[in-house]
């Protein structure tokens, strides 16, 4: 790996992942040097639960996994750019993106799956 | 303001940016209450800089603001989406955004500006 990824005080960097295909912004989520190890030896994204504290294959359990097509670095190297190729939706809501309120609570995004299905 | 964002103990969300018409992800900054509000009273992305400890309007010396056409929030309410016509580049390095090199080191985005005629 040629950058030095900056993970800082809490050792994880924020890591926005977005469809390689549309564009679609999908999620943000949190990446720890072990979560992007792991990105980067399997292909698909992984990250890390600052709530359940740890590691965290993301569709481990909904089958809604994200393949890795490339990970970016911002200027700072504070920052990952997930592009990924996204099964399903990438919300526990159903949503394709978590991104799917405006913030005046409009609903914009498409629901893609029934979250009560899934996660039962 | 429908959605009641969740700042957090530092008080602080991070905003992605977004192209609003290519879809590029521009850049990734933080939030305070306070810019949030001026980003939606003046239509220009404000962000707040952690390092100059200050609330920050996007391109305020370089002129590379960030013209606002929607702000979203996601399924925790705790990450914005600013959708942006972004002036000239996000990024201070002159790259039109600031993800411009993949995690191996390989430059990928694309240069728009000379940051030293911008910034001198």
């Amino acid at each position: 790996m040629t950058v030095d990824v900056d993970f800082g005080d809490d050792g994880l960097v924020p890591a926005v992942a977005q469809d390689a295909e549309t564009g679609e912004v999908l999620m943000l989520a949190y990446v720890s040097p072990e979560a992007l190890e792991r990105t980067r030896e399997t292909g698909y994204a992984h990250y890390y639960s600052r709530s359940r504290d740890e590691l965290w294959k993301k569709g481990g359990s909904s089958g809604h996994l994200q393949s890795i097509q490339e990970v970016r670095v911002d200027c700072d190297a504070d920052t990952l750019l997930y592009l990924v190729d996204q099964e399903g939706g990438a919300c526990h809501t159903g949503h394709r993106s978590c991104f799917y309120r405006t913030v005046d609570g409009d609903e914009v995004g498409e629901k893609v799956f029934d979250p009560e299905t899934v996660y039962e």
